[in-house]
């Protein structure tokens, strides 16, 4: 046997994604569920940035290596459409493609980060980025955020007792993933102000700034005073332009500290295809209108699970998920072990776990995964299921 | 200012590319040099793998979120191929496409790296895994090689000096780049050998097998006894079917830390785009006639380098490149510093301290990047630079 099968330390807190295991339990299924649980959508991207389309803007040889710093074009076009949207002051320095959200939360990790760090997760969170902060060797503290939020707790209240000498940074995501809160204006300020008294690093995920509904409205951090040289913002053309397939995402900010991102982004991964990244120009420079068309559909939908889903949630704000609080009808069962069930039944959830450790009796519902007939199907069989689990009669 | 412009310490060693540097000496030039420094092809992959064919094989939505693991097909491929090619007994999954073989590298050494470990890495060596150590705060340790191994030392007599407590793993490029030496299978099964008395991992960046020339054979480091199970094998589409734009590579070995390096993976880029795969696959499934064409190509280049560069260097056994020893003519002078006269000859070629700090006399010129008749005119005008030079009239 060779010496190591002693692999990175950095590897001890990875854990399979819940969705893997869900994945493997649908195999034995006889149909597939309705997919609730995933963080995906029904829409096709906007024309212009569908594959045939693309195929028109190919450079003269679009199979040869190209600039690890992505297109200068792409880079502009972000930078183009975050002035309409209120964050201002960037040039296309301040702008690095990267492979999905995924891969633009990942290399700030890589860039930011020395083992041992702590990085205050508000949750409930998107999963993936706690093992991001975990797959560097830094230390992920969760922070419940949102309920204490909702129910009038001050910001620093919420988040002073997680402070210690070697917390680095803050992560938070608005539109929020599970939990489709948008932070206020107000409430974006005094976090902005907490995090500057607190002089930590802030890991701004707004890859649903797009998507904001009824009255509430989205602002940048780094648009705030004081926040552009200690924010990363991370935006990404899977959520934005339902373009996940094609893994474009953006890491934003200081040249300070997006050069040495992008040296690091070059041992990592090298550069992005170009054909993905000409979709996500194309998606950027033609994709006003179908944005406009498709926030009023998603809009819609979360209307929909608002009205009907049968459960104790608070209505989305933005984005594309509630979190459902199913602690009561569960009592004291895992979300996990009643998602078997569930698949049963022909829908699945994802299981609230995943979005911190909180969470158990908890679940996450997509409204954008499925067309809005099969949204109204799939909360049909939610809501049979939860008054099965009411009346004590489990499937 | 905020508390961290500490930035990871594993940036510390990271440097700026030569390639980026040259990059932005050539915007100041009235036309392109001929580009013998780049590690590219002139050639298109084969029809199949272009995107109009691509495109028509497309799942029904090609936008949305595709596995985490890369598609089965693909990895079913590439098991194929490498079986045909002597490399047996893999399955699906012993295979997990990445980013390139930068991806594939890079994962590895996020997987299998401590911070302080040692790697050896037999030089000269392809620029960018010094830095992919260093990314990981491992310890990059060059090991002068391949001159030593022709000049008849054993490798034993040169490795055992490099070698440490905390050395970890060996890093090989058979074919060689920048060398073009293609490790003999006797060659190959000492330095197997060898890691097994060591007891160390094998990093076997094995890009440039499809490309080997006249009497030479390439044997893969994994298929040798003893050796799967401490062996990584990195190929990539970029090198074997001219898709570098496209960035899938492969990382392939025992799913003992395969399966953890997926975990990784997932948390780095999270998936490969969907389109990206099938091009690849395409490319598996109907370049072989393509392969055949292109390394004869390639091995014409191969020897009208040999016939006409007028300076010292192995002839390529294998791969895209000569390493070419201009210590005699530059007089002391670094590579880097002639390459600017050389630009205004309009010809470029790779400085040779980016393949090692032994090498800034050295350069790497690559006879894949253009086409026949313009690889003649840029031999044509090396030759005559190196003229002036021997003759003591630089330009």
């Amino acid at each position: 046997m060779p010496k190591p099968p002693q692999l990175s330390s950095h590897l001890n807190n990875l854990k399979p994604s819940v969705f893997a295991t869900l994945a493997a339990q649908f195999k034995l299924l006889p149909a597939l569920p309705i997919p609730l649980h995933l963080g995906d959508t029904y829409r096709l991207p906007t024309p212009e940035a569908q594959w045939p389309a693309v195929l028109q803007k190919l450079p003269g040889n679009p199979y040869q290596y190209a600039s690890p710093l992505g297109m200068e074009e792409l880079r502009a076009a972000v930078v183009a459409k975050l002035a309409k949207r209120g964050l201002t002051g960037l040039t296309t320095n301040h702008v690095l493609p990267c492979s999905g959200g995924t891969g633009a939360l990942s290399l700030l990790a890589h860039t930011w980060f020395k083992a041992g760090d702590e990085v205050l997760i508000l949750a409930p969170f998107w999963p993936i980025i706690r093992g991001i902060v975990d797959s560097v060797g830094a230390v992920p503290v969760e922070v419940p955020f949102y309920e204490r939020l909702r129910a009038g707790e001050s910001i620093p209240a919420i988040l002073d007792g997680y402070v210690t000498e070697r917390t680095a940074a803050l992560y938070v995501c608005s539109p929020n993933n599970p939990c489709g809160t948008v932070l206020s204006p107000d409430e974006t300020l005094q976090l902005a102000t907490w995090t500057q008294q607190r002089d930590l690093w802030v890991i701004a995920d707004e890859a649903y700034h797009d998507f904001v509904y009824g009255g509430n409205r989205h602002s940048f951090l780094a648009a705030l005073p004081g926040m552009a040289e200690r924010t990363a913002t991370v935006l990404t053309a899977s959520k934005s332009y339902a373009l996940a397939g094609t893994r474009v995402g953006y890491l934003i900010g200081d040249p300070a500290w997006l050069d040495p991102a992008r040296l690091m982004s070059t041992h990592i991964t090298y550069q992005l295809p170009i054909v993905c990244q000409i979709a996500a120009l194309a998606a950027l420079e033609h994709g006003e209108s179908w944005l406009d068309e498709t926030r009023e559909l998603y809009r819609r939908a979360a209307e929909r699970v608002a009205q009907r889903l049968q459960a104790k949630f608070a209505p989305a704000q933005g984005g594309a998920y509630v979190f459902v609080d199913l602690r009561g009808p569960l009592q004291g069962r895992r979300c996990v072990d009643y998602v078997s069930e569930l698949l049963r039944e022909g829908v699945c959830v994802a299981p609230g776990e995943a979005f911190g450790k909180d969470f158990e009796g908890w679940a996450r519902v997509c409204y954008t995964a499925v067309p809005p007939e099969q949204l109204e199907v799939g909360i049909d069989r939610l809501n049979r299921s939860l008054e099965r689990l009411a009346a004590g009669r489990p499937l």
